[in-house]
């Protein structure tokens, strides 16, 4: 994924009162940043945040943590949400690469919407449902593993189940046609555009 | 599924030299029939036979066996095959639902094509992937359960995936669009009707 340089986009992301600087100091302890109780559920490439913030907004006693790897658009994000108050959204600016430092026995629910589907063999370990980070994630959980993901992406979405299945997850919930199935969906950016375009988008929902 | 009564089916049938007459009496050794020891594959409601037929031609040195529970179908299959010699296929008259009976431990590979989706929630045991059948299908196989599906019914594909993962199954290969991904496809003669119509065709291997 190429994205252009936003001049400011680092001041701007520190600045916002959704951003956790320092992340890794928290881990094991995300829940005092929200001073309470409540599930965390996290989504990995927030992108401009239009899930995210959806979710946070219609789910208040969930907290929710959008991580982004790109301050390109995550300062989208943080600019959506200047004149916003939502206390249980949090935003990281952080490589899901290193899910494993910053998470331990906290998360609830993880999101994985519309992911670089890094359709060659040889970028199959960049899929975020590639073995290696279903590893990643066994440590972050709570209760239970528990991965919610959307995409338009066909081949990112078989490759997904037979990768989810082999490493022991049970299927809970999938469509292969949500927006045929579901209303009052939260809709990513992505998600926007690709419906709007006719494609059909699948969703799974696995357990372990 | 209703089916008109097509006069002299019975008799027809069972002169077929495809037709195993008192099934049972065979359990356990359904390859003294073939008169070798070749992997055994079988289709659950053949039909009128197109894609077993062309599956037996395809791969000589698999054998093949075809289940039908109705006559006015399976009288369509014995016709095609009137002129033809298929030493490696043969065809049963038999109700899935007494499967556990017919075979043990002799099974290779069992295909579901197009099944009856048995839409209303309440005829949900009726589907040939429903837990029920699970279970009877886990005596009939050889070394570990193998199962192929296709179908152009969503719904049904969702709630299978959902009831094979279930059930302990890992999902070996999965297509949502399967004639988009292969060519040289043994086609039953619904699939031929629907791929014409535009449907997509979902398939998935899933063994345990």
């Amino acid at each position: 994924m190429r994205l252009k340089h936003i001049k400011g986009a680092e001041e701007s992301i520190k600045m916002s009162k959704y951003y956790i600087d320092n992340p890794i100091s928290n881990k094991g302890s995300f829940k005092n940043i929200f001073k309470n109780d409540n599930p965390i559920h996290l989504e990995i490439g927030m992108g401009k945040g239009d899930f995210i913030i959806g979710m946070a907004l219609k789910y208040p006693n969930i907290n929710f943590i959008g991580l982004e790897k790109f301050d390109s658009v995550l300062v989208k994000a943080t600019k959506k949400l200047e004149n916003m108050n939502i206390p249980n959204l949090r935003l990281i600016w952080f490589d899901a690469e290193g899910i494993e430092n910053l998470f331990d026995k906290e998360i609830d629910t993880l999101y994985l919407n519309f992911s670089d589907p890094w359709p060659k063999k040889r970028h199959a370990k960049r899929r975020l449902t590639h073995e290696s980070f279903l590893k990643k994630y066994d440590s972050i959980f709570k209760n239970g593993n528990n991965i919610i993901m959307k995409t338009d992406n066909r081949k990112l979405f078989e490759y997904s189940i037979k990768s989810f299945t082999d490493y022991g997850y049970k299927i809970e919930d999938i469509s292969l046609d949500l927006h045929s199935d579901e209303t009052d969906i939260v809709e990513t950016e992505y998600e926007k555009k690709f419906v709007a375009k006719g494609n059909v988008i699948y969703k799974v929902n696995v357990k372990k």
